[in-house]
């Protein structure tokens, strides 16, 4: 999917909100338990029931590896179940030498399909670059990530300037906004206004929204641009709302109370 | 394999090598392709021929991922057929919020049992600390790395500390030298002189020997310490050092010439 391919699903949605599927055998439905893939079963059904609503799906690798071969089959059940109208996210924070990633990169762009990959940028261009090489396929750099060890590194200062924004002075350089977009925790809205200055076009992954604390409303004063420029992951608070064989219906209800705030948003920024 | 037994299996095979298990359909014998599992038959072949001279294997994870659930499977039956005297280590890069990578930890110290696991440490603490709270298993942490892409990032001086010095320092108070290495590029010696000063205790584990132009004689000046404390990898040029019906001998051959090197240096530094 590209640029302009997104960017109209999330006017035709009126939604940017992104569905984090992960998806983890101890925490959905324990009637799903008794299905030959549960982990599919959930992840269909929470699709079904939101697809409407959200623009984007991002499974997190991790909860798919732990289960051996049978996850990364439920993986690929999942992404080959996908509607064409959704931007899909491999959350794999994957990036190694050069000839490497480009092994990461067939795995997830063209064994998978996935739209997009998260990615770790500590190795910096030539872990990166492989991925950009691929035709309407995107790097979601980690810049500035939601977590309290972002503290650790990720602020450290050079000539005036915290780590996370050299990541994103650098790797614009490599990408473009029509293949890079960045991850940037919502935690803090000070630091979404920080970060939109230094990449007034690239779209940004913003978690941290729900269970992490973070808050809609300063990504939408802070971090929305004139082709509106965010998606907002929310995981657990959507796919874990509910835990009776309803799970569903309830996951619907907490995705369409994000989608509403979100399309008053587009509505009030004149996006629409 | 604690430390105790990993300089034990040192002195004894009078080695630190690691082999690279970067085992590739596309590069390994053709005739392997006949085999019901292609990718395990090269490992256990190179296994076979190569484990009374390394001390460590470590298959990277692009080249099992890239071939989807059977590419899972060869890695697993890897991983069960390696001999106890070895020191394995899951070349991953992984890295996520601490919530995701205690998944992490989980998929490769409990369910593929390896040693040891490389991780991103980007994320900070969070990110690492789970993959240190499992006992007799390590972390190997991204610090300086052997690829160009290094110089993007992990030389950035803040208060004349460079950030793979960073790195180091702060993660040196979330592990010990019991349950944390760090991946160190061999390509310039004088670095690994500045990286041992950093660390005097801690195992690295050094690529860039071989294919990647490191040279094994820097490390043996610079970075060994009274423990040995290097694992140096090798990976294309000793697993396809002959594409015939008797590469695993090829192999074998370019594994005792580092071993006889590495024999020598630790015999010429009293480490025997």
């Amino acid at each position: 999917m590209n640029r302009q391919e997104l960017i109209s699903t999330i006017k035709k949605k009126q939604s940017f909100l992104c569905v984090g599927l992960d998806s983890d055998l101890t925490k959905i439905p324990q009637h799903l338990l008794k299905e030959k893939d549960p982990i599919f079963a959930f992840n269909k059904a929470i699709i079904d029931a939101t697809h409407d609503l959200a623009v984007a799906y991002k499974p997190n690798l991790a909860f798919y590896e732990c289960l051996g071969t049978s996850g990364w089959e439920s993986l690929m059940k999942t992404i080959e179940y996908m509607p064409k109208d959704v931007f899909t996210i491999a959350d794999a924070k994957r990036g190694d030498i050069g000839n490497t990633s480009k092994y990461y990169a067939k795995t997830f762009f063209e064994l998978m399909n996935f739209d997009s990959i998260t990615v770790a940028p500590y190795m910096g261009r030539d872990s990166v670059g492989p991925f950009l090489e691929f035709e309407n396929k995107w790097v979601i750099l980690l810049a500035l990530t939601s977590n309290e060890g972002a503290l650790d590194f990720q602020f450290t200062e050079s000539d005036g300037t915290a780590l996370f924004e050299k990541v994103i002075s650098k790797s614009s350089e490599w990408g473009t906004p029509n293949n890079l977009m960045y991850v940037i925790g919502a935690t803090r809205g000070e630091m979404l206004k920080r970060v939109r200055k230094a990449a007034p076009y690239h779209f940004f992954l913003i978690p941290g929204i729900g269970a992490q604390g973070g808050s809609l409303n300063d990504v939408i004063q802070y971090a929305m641009n004139e082709d509106v420029g965010v998606l907002v992951n929310s995981s657990r608070s959507i796919i874990y709302a509910d835990s009776s064989v309803e799970f569903a219906t309830h996951a619907r209800s907490e995705a369409l109370k994000i989608q509403k705030e979100m399309s008053e948003a587009l509505l009030s920024k004149n996006l629409l």
